[in-house]
């Protein structure tokens, strides 16, 4: 029954999230302790549904269920089993666990192509400053820069994969063989679109591309109460400004989201006007063109209001990654498989970046979204509804018999 | 000769700031070990001087010229010995040993009154947190709450007065004598006016009121990247537009200054929504009822826009220090002092505090200005003019046999 397994779903994701670095809440950093209880739990799982287990050098956790021919092609289907401090228990997660679920409501039956379920190791990019670290090792992407890097402990990451019982030097066969139908990752949304539509489901038709830039408006620090207002340059006073200009930007651009989440005003003292305030701006559109022009204004914008405040602007374009579309008929397939299990079928564009966006640089990738109560994610309060696990279920396993079907025709 | 003299008081002042707790800079706090060295230095020449020279049980250095007759009242004349981090030169330190070159300048002659000297030994509040202790032990105003204080090392007040190798039971006697005709401080503006107006003194009328807020936008964190604008409740933006109305309402109200110069956003990360925006106000107007009423309206301002946007404001008052009056008649002579030396007097409201704040609360106060070039003070490159010093030296001997007839008449 889809509502029972809907339940044992959202339970082991519920236990899964014990194991954590920090008691009382889920913190799970790649290749962390608790990572191996994680994989432990898992790999019973896995074993019970008739797949063959392994982790990989990159601490990716793989379950391969085989298909009906020996040299069958292989779907994957995968989420990352890492978190971000005090995390919810689904963000991740629950994608590995129903990709699991999805192989066990097939009771044996074998398909015309094996399926390989993968949790990866690494995806919020919380230990070494940089995400994905799992599924890049699966594209094979993971280039030795990456590998030098270090955490605040000063480990590097090729040194956290010895100590974790794993051998750096076999990475290359973490690549994921040549023989791939695509891939298949089930997500929370992390966001309140699919809830203000009262559905439950949504078929990602991209993952919106992102620019960050690190601003600092510079101007002169200077007594609080000795300097009036029109002889001061505020480095915060101007930042202030642009930080409205920024909200009224996005705001009057359709899909456009634009953040800035970070501040910090030097000095920094209630009595000193500010000298210096650096800020963060994260800027995303499915469109890389409407992005870019925007991150362009922002900067213009920037500028002129630093200029007419006798202020300095640096403007630091720290990231400009296209947007990533999902394949268009593996996204027709899955919106069919929604449709026939009675649903509607929306298209939403993934603000938030999914290791599927690092998987389809090397195959074709499809995403299925679950509504998140209230939006919340990257919180302990994150959850999901067991009617709308249900539904991904009936869902997922449709999209697979769909996929059979092609595969043998 | 003035100018010899002017040339003397600034290389005096740039000595003395060799005494630091950090070498490179003029950093030196609240009885650290470097203010025995200015100690030592300004005794020599207030003994030099003609005067007798003592420390008292605050750490203020204070050095008597006696009048022409043993009962003689007393002119204080003073400012501060401490500094801000990495000071300049001249904050404080010039009005002690300008008034040490005024007792000079009387080469032994005697007037109708008695000159005691006074350097502070704490005015900037770094240490403890809380500004004049030196001049409130001078006033009779220092509290037992305030000997409690512990600084960063978790050292007290009175423990720090005893490591200083002084008495805090003696206190009592820090206090100014009943028999005071009044105190004369000379300080650098700290601010721009004197240089705008091309003159090199100023007479101050009044120490400004300043109220302190602590204010706080709490919204809801989100994701950057998948929560649309319109379903925001973003603190940092809230807390943007607020500064922006601040900036605009002091520069709408004449002789208003208003300051964010804090600013914290929380989580303070470039991917995530501020779900909390902690800032602080700094606002002060020489008329108390401008200043609250200006107050009053920024937090109305506040709330309309926390409402607006969904978000609580917490708006805490840390501080309402009442404006300062200048006592009239010796400002009055304190022009004329200046105006018999050939220049201009002008009249300036003092954004800043000084210790004659503290002292006009136990007798008649005056404060002469000296032209800050830049407006630049609390840092290295903080200066000021050889002629503007030779002025200040003028219009003090001045004001100085001004004071003498008035008390022979």
């Amino acid at each position: 029954m889809p509502a029972d397994r809907a339940c044992d779903v959202i339970g082991w994701c519920r236990a899964l999230a014990r194991h954590s670095e920090e008691p009382g809440f889920t913190t799970r950093t790649f290749l962390s302790a608790p990572m191996r209880a994680v994989h432990a739990d898992l790999s019973a799982w896995m074993a019970r549904a008739g797949m063959d287990v392994r982790v990989d050098a990159a601490g990716n956790l793989r379950g391969v269920y085989p298909g009906s021919s020996p040299d069958a092609a292989t779907l994957f289907i995968g989420s990352h089993l890492d978190t971000v401090p005090h995390a919810g228990a689904f963000d991740g997660v629950l994608g590995v666990v129903i990709g699991i679920m999805l192989v066990d409501m097939l009771e044996g039956r074998r398909l015309p192509f094996s399926i390989e379920v993968v949790g990866f190791s690494e995806e919020e990019g919380v230990r070494f400053g940089v995400p994905f670290i799992g599924s890049r090792a699966l594209a094979g992407t993971l280039d030795e820069d990456l590998l030098g890097r270090r955490d605040a402990a000063g480990i590097r990451v090729s040194d956290a994969i010895r100590e974790f019982g794993l051998d750096p030097s076999r990475l290359g066969a973490a690549r994921a063989a040549d023989r791939a139908i695509g891939y298949f990752e089930l997500h929370i949304e992390q966001g309140p679109l699919l809830e203000a539509l009262e559905l439950p489901l949504g078929v990602v038709d991209a993952i919106a591309g992102q620019s960050r830039v690190d601003v600092a408006f510079t101007g002169t620090s200077g007594h609080a109460g000795t300097t009036p207002m029109h002889a001061r340059r505020d480095a915060l006073a101007g930042a202030a400004e642009w930080i409205g200009h920024v909200e009224r930007e996005a705001a009057g651009t359709r899909g456009l989201v634009a953040t800035v989440g970070r501040i910090d005003a030097l000095p920094g003292a209630t009595n000193v006007i500010a000298g210096t305030c650096r800020a963060s701006l994260d800027i995303r559109h499915a469109d890389d063109g409407i992005r870019i022009a925007a991150r362009n204004r922002l900067g213009d914008a920037a500028r002129e209001m630093a200029s007419r405040r006798g202020l300095t602007l640096d403007w630091d374009v720290r990231l400009d990654q296209a947007a990533v579309k999902m394949n268009r008929r593996l996204a027709a397939m899955l919106t069919r498989a929604v449709e026939r299990t009675g649903m509607r079928a929306v298209a939403l564009t993934s603000g938030a970046g999914h290791d599927a966006m690092i998987v389809a640089g090397r195959m074709p990738a499809a995403m299925l979204m679950l509504r998140s109560p209230g939006g919340i994610s990257h919180h302990p309060s994150e959850s999901v509804l067991d009617d709308d696990v249900a539904a991904a279920l009936a869902a997922g396993g449709a999209f697979l018999e769909e996929l059979a079907r092609t595969a043998r025709d």
